[in-house]
């Protein structure tokens, strides 16, 4: 019965099945399910639960399921996997596709190298439409998904590749390299998944053929794996822009505690060195309490300003929109926004002050710590991505720790020592 | 020269090229580089600049230009321009063209039938591969391109559809319909766009056909498009976490200013809200100034918290891993998390307190509030998206400055409350 239910679904469906229960319910579900269990289901599962599945599969189960796998999709399974399930899935493969995937696993991760497929649909550079049409009539085991013939000359450097749509609307006699697609470009081995998912998505490309060092055609990445890269890549900015590290709503309590705390622990050190700074002026506080009361204001518009900045210059630095050719006119721009921010939100909130504490002064200072602070918040917001990215360090990482800190520092430092000046 | 220089650029590398200069360049640019100016570039242009840069050109040049684009591309380059530039535009269509776009243009704004093209290759179900290939020779203007042959019942009712691999090698009196994908779906004009990325993300889809209200085929989508709506639903979900509003690096400092105010006037808001809950205890205050020192930091480490719970939960509800099979389990665990990440910092808090103030009460009253007001920013950060998804407004939308409000008026009210009864 549940096999009937489960039927019509797709792999990737079943997977988020698996991952939305708990784990108990999961070992019921994929021992009952048991041989009908697909290689398709365990690439689309989350990393996070994969060990434990294959864990739970029985042997010869795993095999089968793993042998149907794409080599591309069987790298992208065992990458991440503990040693004893790797051996468990290599030992299933057979020979000519374990030493496939072996080659594939010797590149660096999150290259080209890891991305492509090794099955590519080659032809001479001399061919016409007529002898690729017999070619492909003729081969055994055409991959899955291809778009394109790669034309390669005898030393099996790429020449260019052809749109099957152009082989299929043109005459028998035409050779094929008057139909080459403009704009061909290849990847190499060892080129970032990061550049090739960015090429993807900004040229419009279907697929691309990847080169070893001697420029030989070894392999081919397809959009759906470059898709799912730049969809992992969004996933990582947007999780570190908020601290939170790698993980998965399948996670243990345990694990994901493990991975939030080094991060409130950060954000611990930067509140206590705002503490620091609050505490130079306890003795400004305790003869107005009303700048404890205003104090959070000032520091939490700039946090919120600076944040606003810095997601900005996150997002233009992984788009590739922020480049040296514009770095200082964004920056001016981000500047001339807090200060004019600040303008704003000094007069509103120099009138509150007045209104609420009758005080002209503490309006006045609250008004000039807020246009200090905004105009620091655009500067922190854009210069810290900018700063950490030119010296190699991912800008979504770190930058949010950094900025809220000088925001609120340089926040309760102007406000508490304006009002020392001023009050006194 | 410069057109000599820009000739091997690809149109994307133009277009931000045209952003990341400034508008005085930009217009000098586009005049010299004439009427080389390409549809492709205006396409890949920013929203921002893109009617700048149409007033720019000579009517006679965007004319030229926007003859040779697709229909999906008109649509989505004229949707959001001002209504002088889309008569502009429309006016330099073909007759057939226009009416193509015009009645893509009567469909919903980010929907199916906005994002298909019309150009779709079409055969009787009852073809054979010999009759597919023959009629692809012979149809003149293929779309570029195309992945699929979609099989068709009298009706103009899709029956399904055949990758062109699998025409290129199958034998020429092979049957269509025995060469069916699996998996095969298609969308209604008025599905929103949302779900057809989702889908093609899901799915690993590459092209699919859309039909209108009777079931019959109008258009086709392919995944360059899809990819492209994903990538612009990522920066929409980034940018409202951070409490920005649609823009791009190439707006002016008034148009920043305006995205951005309405988002701090809601933080300066919510910042009045926090204050106020501090004014309640002006008199603990006055009597333990550390008080004033320490309050931030229970504010801050929720407010960290609260956003990691919140970035999860948001990014899981777009994803569509958070549903209503697993929404209490997770709600548990992010309890369990607050709880637990809760304890550890109230140690640490504890020992920071009495060290630091040397008294053992108000480490006792720290470590408290700690674990209260990280409990609560787990429950509101998984809570507040859920519960506005469920009431249909975006989740990325408003979270933030909820989720801050609630951890810093719990945070205050729980620090300085239970000083006030431990410590007086
Ligand atoms: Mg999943
Ligand atoms: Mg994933
Ligand atoms: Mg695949
Ligand atoms: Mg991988
Ligand atoms: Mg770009
Ligand atoms: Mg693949
Ligand atoms: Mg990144
Ligand atoms: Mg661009
Ligand atoms: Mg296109
Ligand atoms: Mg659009
Ligand atoms: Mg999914
Ligand atoms: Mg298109
Ligand atoms: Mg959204």
């Amino acid at each position: 019965k549940l096999i009937e239910l489960m039927e019509p679904l797709h792999a990737a469906d079943i997977a988020d099945l698996l991952e939305q229960v708990n784990a108990f319910d999961r070992r019921r579900l994929i021992l009952l399910y048991g041989a009908e269990f697909d290689g398709d289901i365990l690439s689309e599962l989350d990393e996070g639960i994969r060990d434990e599945v294959i864990h739970v599969l029985r042997p010869e189960v795993l095999a089968e399921a793993v042998r149907e796998l794409e080599s591309d999709d069987v790298v992208d399974l065992i990458e991440d996997l503990d040693e004893e399930s790797q051996e468990a899935i290599l030992s299933s493969l057979e020979d000519a596709d374990r030493v496939a995937v072996e080659k594939s696993l010797s590149y660096p991760e999150f290259s080209a190298g890891r991305l492509m497929q090794r099955e590519v649909v080659m032809g001479p550079e001399h061919w016409t439409v007529g002898e690729a049409i017999d070619f492909m009539r003729e081969a055994e085991g055409l991959p899955e998904d291809f778009y394109h013939m790669v034309l390669i000359d005898p030393k099996l450097h790429p020449v260019g590749h052809v749109t099957l749509g152009k082989i299929l609307g043109a005459p028998r006699k035409q050779p094929l390299v008057e139909l080459l697609e403009p704009g061909f470009r290849t990847f190499r081995v060892d080129e970032s998944e990061t550049d090739v998912a960015y090429a993807f998505n900004q040229y419009h490309m279907i697929a691309a053929p990847v080169v070893d060092e001697d420029d030989r055609v070894v392999g081919v990445i397809t959009i759906d794996d470059a898709m799912n890269v730049l969809d992992e890549e969004h996933e990582e900015d947007i999780m570190r822009l908020a601290g939170v590290g790698e993980g998965s709503l399948a996670d243990r309590v345990f694990d994901t505690v493990k991975q939030r705390l080094p991060w409130l622990a950060v954000n611990l050190v930067t509140a206590i060195m705002a503490s620091l700074v609050i505490a130079q002026f306890e003795a400004t506080i305790s003869q107005f309490v009303a700048l404890a009361v205003l104090m959070p204001i000032v520091a939490s518009m700039g946090g919120n300003a600076g944040t606003q900045a810095l997601t900005v210059a996150v997002r233009a630095i992984a788009t590739r929109d922020l480049t040296g050719a514009n770095v200082w006119r964004v920056i001016r721009r981000e500047v001339l926004v807090g200060l004019t921010n600040g303008i704003v939100f000094a007069v509103i909130m120099g009138i509150v002050g007045i209104a609420w504490f009758g005080s002209p002064a503490l309006g006045a200072v609250i008004g000039a710590a807020m246009v200090i602070n905004l105009v620091i918040a655009g500067l922190a917001g854009i210069g810290v991505p900018v700063v950490l990215e030119r010296i190699g360090v991912d800008p979504a990482l770190a930058s949010g720790a950094f900025v809220t800190t000088v925001t609120d520092v340089v926040g309760f430092f102007a406000f508490l020592g304006l009002a020392g000046v001023v009050l006194l």
